[in-house]
């Protein structure tokens, strides 16, 4: 049998977080256990402990963004070493045999596991993965700021793989909370030029800062509209409905609109707004653990970082209702504060 | 001015198409008049008949599926001379300045003309474009069946293209008519596995010849379920509502949905069918004049040819009530008897 594992978890939805002890027992050939440094809070923590998608089970320990120290490898573990600093996101094993995952696109694992569906994730001094989900930060990094990178930084990471963006396209970000501002350093960064649509035009200046261009309203039609035809990708970090007509009509011939959030109401898509200028809807989520260490270096080399607020863990509830107010900005970073 | 032009029109929505005489004036510049061998005609024929896409101008001289010999050319025409045999499809002028037509991409130009959208199409004794949508015939193809290759065809040849399709990839079709019998010739060809869906069962072993490896009902929900996962591009060519969840669900991770009939009522998008497996929807109309010559190389090596049932020109209404019973396999074609 393995360590106590101390955690924070909820018992029912909506609930409060309470202190909660498990044994993860022993390890497995393949798995690490981490002794969380810190952990964001991402918004799908807080529909996961809410129950929104309807595969929560409770007691629920939430976060998935942990970044902390490799304390003990299974046997055939081979990238990375007890004292390593590592990350580990949404995602905490897949069966590395499949199509899929010989292919590099662990993603779409069919046995995928995910790190706080069905096991516990890193509200907690320690969590455990399968080794390829352990990613190591690259020297220099801050790794109290490294966590959102893993969930939050890869789902809008992966976009700019996926969809093949080239620094010369025109990329707009729809929503610019703990995914869309690095989301704007990244596009930033890949030699874009960058649109943040944003629904607090207050924070223009700001947003100029991560690296924006220009700052439209997401809900000023008028300004979207004069933008028609203008963009090889289109990202949607919100999960709210859109006015997706006039999106559409802002995408460039072959432009993509990419979502990230997850709409809950279908995305009515008209069938000519499609075949008139070979235009795409697309999404991900995550990305594989290529990518992420592709995206790790990337920010290392660029200096991109998440913009975090600090909580002890022991303060997760104040923590969450910060993340209810929508106040956070950007993303908030839960710190081990168990010793 | 020109010489009059013998054509075929509609006076109303719905009307019967009659004699109709015009001159198309002095030939630009830039244009190729084209003595007509053949005219396909494509189901959008009927849409523009009737209306449907409130574009119509009366008298509506329908065809855009002309194959015949130019028979003049403007002082700035290089690509064809008088005697050449050649194509026209639904494109009849691009501006060839903008950055869509100076990077291939003719089909996405602002000031693209159709050519039977305010201007009169094939259904005549001869057809006026410009230079480079007459797009020439491979030596040896037959020019008497070769008219549908320039809308139905390309239409769903394009999608090979610009969704970079390989020879190990798994196609399916969806309707087997004018589009998807040449469809299952591309996609078989090309080198993919083939499914094809359709309505119609009974015509298994003709599908089978025309390259398909598997056919399923278009409608047998269970059995599209069974296909959960398979297909990296399932091209749609009806214009009708179908149970999109199912055919999402039929996709392999990164696959394609490809919709090029142009279906009114919008598409229903689940956000999360497209983030959990990095899946998309996309649409295409045709194809620029690159890629239908390419495509014509193509047919031309592997013998791809449309099935037709062909009418004299001057039996367009009978035609057209034979298209309008959907019992046409597969491409209707009128040749031109004015002489």
């Amino acid at each position: 049998m393995g360590e106590i594992t101390r955690a924070y978890a909820a018992g029912e939805p909506r609930g409060k977080f309470e202190r909660f002890d498990y044994d993860a027992g022993e390890l497995g050939g393949d798995q690490v256990d981490i002794k969380v440094l810190a952990s964001g809070i991402c918004h799908s923590d807080l529909s996961m402990l809410n129950n929104d998608w309807g595969m929560t089970q409770y007691p629920f320990v939430g976060g998935h963004e942990a970044v902390g120290t490799v304390i003990a490898t299974g046997a055939n573990v081979r990238n990375v070493e007890v004292g390593d600093t590592v990350g580990l996101g949404w995602n905490s094993g897949s069966c590395n045999h499949c199509d899929q995952c010989i292919n590099g696109y662990q993603i779409n694992c069919r046995e995928l596991e995910q790190t706080i569906v069905a096991r516990h994730g890193g509200f907690a001094d320690r969590v455990r993965c399968n080794w390829e989900w352990a990613v190591k930060l690259p020297d220099g990094m801050d790794a109290s700021k490294a966590g959102p990178l893993f969930c939050g930084g890869i789902t809008v990471f992966n976009p700019f793989v996926q969809d093949e963006i080239k620094p010369t396209d025109r990329v707009g970000v729809v929503g610019i909370g703990g995914l869309g501002h690095l989301a704007l350093q990244f596009a930033d960064k890949w030699g874009c030029e960058v649109t943040a649509f944003t629904s607090n035009a207050a924070k223009t200046d700001e947003l100029r800062s991560l690296g924006a261009d220009y700052v439209v309203g997401t809900r000023d039609d008028e300004a979207i509209k004069a933008l028609a035809g203008r963009f090889d990708m289109i990202l949607v970090t919100v999960n709210v409905p859109l006015n997706w007509d006039l999106y559409f009509s802002a995408l460039a011939p072959k432009g993509k609109l990419h979502v990230v959030g997850a709409v809950l109401d279908p995305i009515p898509v008209s069938a000519f707004s499609l075949i008139m200028n070979q235009k795409s809807l697309t999404g991900t989520a995550t990305g594989s653990p290529g990518v992420v260490a592709k995206m790790l270096e990337f920010c290392a080399r660029h200096k991109i970082e998440a913009v975090t607020e600090t909580f002890p863990m022991s303060r997760i509830n104040n923590a969450f209702e910060h993340l209810e107010s929508g106040k956070a900005r950007y993303r908030i970073v839960l710190e081990n504060d168990f010793d």
